[in-house]
């Protein structure tokens, strides 16, 4: 876990949340009282955050934290998470920004679980895009790592992707490779989004290492596939639902990618409850 | 618009993105190259987010957006909502970290005006939560007011919301209401999250600004409702959906919240198409 | 403690004494060399700060501090307030850093436990306002509660206050009210700002939650508190010194605020003596 | 104007008074609303600041300030310091802020005006210390130097100051200044604080560069003057105040310090009046 | 240019050096005054970093440079560079920071010029590496670039590079493939570091994209060559000398890779000569 | 050690290195693996920042750095310099970074020990300029104090130094030496750079507290130091190698500055090896 950063992210929700100005917590409870507090879930999923979750608490002051659950469990409604013990204000002020990361990753570990598991007999793998909730990329790549997905690039540097601007852009597919291949001669992979068969085989030509198929009805899909042959690696995107991706099964291709993973999201449903004060 | 916060978001979201290093932009097109790309609308919504949109483009170069429709406005499937343009590679390199924006926010405007319209008739208002995304708070809530919704606290320090684990921690409600009142005397109202009818009792007692009815069945409310006889502002919660925001009708409450409204949205789809290059 | 904040302010702090490139220190005391030297109080006041002093030395190092005397306690010319043991570089270079926050802080509480000491057997409580040092509220504030004074909004999010020009930009008190409710109907108090009975009148009218009576003569003050007749919690305030506090005493007021408190304070004189070599 | 440090400290306060959620002017006042406003002194004195003044409106949005008096100037009761003309939002919202810096600044200024001119005439100059508030040294040193006083160093790195507890750790001040010159032998002065006649003659015999006469009374700091006999500058310190001031004039001394011009200062009455909208 | 990350770097850089506490040009320039200059190259080499030589200029205040050469020229010692004009005092409190960024930039262009020169007509390469000066690595990078070198990847995550140490850890260059290729099957090319021929074998079967022959004689590298046959591209580094570089003329090597064109550069000598005041 | 400035230093180093991403390491090691591995020295010279190089990995979690060598000790090539322990996932991705400041700290205390050594039984010292990398003047002038050499002033607010267009700036030595005097009567010394005979005299009529002889062939540093003849401390500089410092030895000098010291540094070559998983 990149702690460095995700100490800074939970440092700015604090802030944002104005964790040390709790009216409420600070008139009902004293500086000394330390309490238990369950960590439920509401509903079924995967859990994912844990380490957040935790770290939340560990920079406002002392908590222990007993799991019962653990990164990439799945877990059932009602079942108990995690069992926190410690100082009462840091508990109670500390409860909802723990849980906006927790429910966001768990929420988002949980879709991916569900779109990869319905893929993995047939050897295709689900990913990640770009469409992530500014600021919070890292994490939510994480989530999908943790639910079962794979995480396609992770910026704009990462490797090459030609995409539709881009192929206007440049005047052609073959254009766009060649320039980028001149560019980066040696570490950069190359992809290409292609929207017909005809985008398929200039993108063949120019020995694209990835294709991705964008935006097409499972018929073309089959018929690109078909056409290409293995001579490069297949991603299909574009819209793509849990329910489309029943469609995908037996057909040849590598990779289908899900905006849907990062950027609609269902928070998973989980909650603090049964404050029990100790001293 | 708060620039000093909104900077802050956007240049952190460029670097996550990388968006200097876009190694496929730097390939293809020129340093001079200037081009013209349309801002268009894949689904209906709310238009929310312009001001994030254009300032993400004016922060990375020179680009001039022509918006053809506005904050807050109805969109349609297909419609163009904006021309840009400007330097290429800024259009290009930009356009993710632009779109992340925007579609959220227009996701998150989308959905409180469908839900604050069920409600608009019958002079019941509906809320959003601190159920937001850790570091995008104030354009969760933003998007929320303008998609015709209202905020709720914006922190912890805000006002004084009193919930199960404060009842607890505190030995009722009536204590608690006493401990925030005699800290803070003067400037915070004070809430009380009840379960029960005991509860909206005890908290009437106490002379709580506002009641919130939590995961009540509309009955329950109804009968709490009766009980308030507008002795404090009532705000009903716990897990509202869309759905369940109908039966709302014509009971006698001020608010509804939900959490739903920025933990759980759909982005809004909207894209950037048919890029022309002029120069 | 916000050790959040209190951490950057006090790294800023060191920073801007150049804490590391102390050449007098650098050159006399070796880094091994350990010593103990007394806190003590030069003159009489109520002491606040102990923690951000404390603080300022653990970020730099190995130092012990033994408190003879506490947060809010009152000090006596003379007195021996700490004991500091710890490294001597550590010492000798945090010192006008540390000695910097406290006795500010202490000078704010000093200051505030008079004028609180002046009203609190009358019932009235006394407030700071937004007139602190830039970038300092939070500990201002801070030490104003600790010296027995209230604490009024803390920033412009935390109540509506209309003032003066508010009510020329709104035309008049009742619309400047109506406008904030309209846009805030549920979680902000509102206070209006008046300056003769008129104003009393219409924010009496307008249902104002606060009423500050503004630069009125002790007279005034009076009448303006028979017609409010308990419709609305009363501060005073503009101007107020220590000595105008003693008219105030018997008036069936609530508040009475003054910038004084953070803008014009005398530091409270503490200094570190007495440095005894120990290894 | 270090503007790299002014804008930090400007959006910092900005940030602190939370000027992008003021309730009462989003509510009162349109986005295209434009206004003017007059900025008045209350009290004479001297005026310092107006260029962080100015800079937290251009930070905030369109504001044209007319100055009718500048940096230095002396300015009566009464008198028309500025008139504010722009948006009417940004006009109210960052009053406060403005505010806080020009009087804090105009105070520390009419102080070290009121010092310096007491010993003008006799060739002594005042200088402030390095008790200042934290993180507005800068300000503070430039106020005092805009009010007529000199400046001592700014931080630890900026010379060498041997104080008491230096002497103490070295074991006597010829030690003491025989390790600052070893380390550093080129760059630094050398200044040591005496107590006492003895002080002094060990400081002249170590050659430093300048001699503080601390905390010694008039008939002592005339005996040490004749001793030092020009072969070293002479510096007089110790809780000065304006009138002891006075009892320094004609003993041949180049300065004197004073913590007061920075630790213990009177805001400057100033205020913003009488707005008018204009659109 | 990434002006996100160039200006924290040139703001840092002008704190670092206290810019705006340049006691010589404070007391020698008015506010007001004018002058000319001349950016001069004292030596021979590759101009780069131009347009963060001028941007440091534009932070601070009112300068026009007028350049004679830019990014990439060849300059010869004497050669006017550019004229800059405007405010004297920034011109005068700039030049040092200004100048360091140019001349470290100069001197590793010249330096990758001079490398990349000695086999561009042999159809190798030259790159740089990670070893680059903490912060600067940005801007060192672009620098290789614009002397006529490649860049090697920019950090630990742009593409797997297995090393000594990795094939230790992973017990064997096969395992070691294998296990990113399972981690990361999509978009990261595999570079693998070997020290011989069995190595390279090794390599070969596992299908590296890349192999780097390390610390090799040019007799060693011919045999790997040899070996490879095209069936990955080849990398040589180690210790790599301008010297050296002439050796691998006319073997079938793709790149050589060099650590001293960012870790042992020479500053080309740049300097800003001939100040003329202008009013 | 100045730990809240190198601690930036580190962090930001890792992040531009995006230590958390080694997509080798985080394939190849799991997470509970621990190592051992050797830093050894490939090169003869002077070791400098072991602090900053075992900072690194502790920032990066727990690996134990058991040192047979330290700051200041002459190594010789192939020396075992330390031993590390710990997590093989924190050794292997933060070697780079780790090792980026130590070659780099050590090839200046490398250059600093030759240069100083040179002219050590003359009486003369080697001192550094302002000629530092952006960013890390802190370490380098550090790295030349260690090994051996002196600090000339850290910034530009350190001292006064009248530069050549300092000089046209003013209209002569003379004026400007008297403008400085006049602007900083008190705590700065004044230094004045002269690239003649002429201007050693001017420079002496104007009781400069140091003479810089700029670019002067030695006959004409003789003549200079003549006729000076300890009426002020001498410097030499410009252009410096340390071939020439040869010719300086028995001139009556008191400082030779070399920027050389630090912007044209070889690192010194240091390497981990031998990596040996523990567990």
């Amino acid at each position: 876990m990149n702690y460095l950063l995700v100490d800074k992210l939970i440092k700015n929700a604090l802030e944002e949340d104005r964790v040390y100005e709790d009216v409420t917590t600070l008139s009902i409870v004293d500086n000394k009282s330390r309490a238990q507090v369950e960590l439920i879930a509401k509903e079924e999923g995967i859990l994912c955050g844990m380490d957040v979750f935790s770290r939340t608490f560990e920079i406002l002051g002392d908590v222990t934290i007993t799991r019962y659950r653990d990164e990439g469990d799945h877990v059932k409604a009602g079942e108990l998470v995690a069992l926190l013990e410690g100082e009462t204000r840091v508990v109670l002020s500390g409860e909802r920004v723990a849980l906006n990361f927790l429910q966001r990753m768990s929420g988002v570990a949980t879709m991916a679980n569900k779109a990869a598991g319905m893929l993995k007999d047939y050897g295709i793998r689900v990913m990640d895009t770009r469409k992530t909730t500014p600021g919070l990329r890292y994490l939510e790549k994480y989530s999908v790592f943790v639910g079962g997905g794979n995480n396609h690039r992770f910026d704009l540097s990462d490797m090459s992707m030609i995409k539709d601007n881009h192929i206007l852009a440049a005047g052609g597919i073959k254009k766009a490779i060649d320039a980028v291949r001149s560019r980066y001669p040696f570490i950069k992979k190359i992809e290409v989004e292609v929207e017909n068969l005809d985008g398929v085989m200039e993108a063949i030509e120019g020995k694209a290492d990835i294709i991705m198929l964008d935006n097409m009805d499972t018929e073309t899909i089959r018929r690109a596939v078909d056409f290409i042959d293995s001579r490069a690696i297949v991603e299909v995107s574009g819209n793509m639902t849990i329910e489309r991706l029943e469609e995908m099964r037996g057909i040849k291709i590598d990779y289908v990618s899900m905006g849907k993973l990062t950027h609609s999201v269902d928070a998973l449903d989980l909650s603090m409850k049964n404050l029990e004060i100790l001293v």
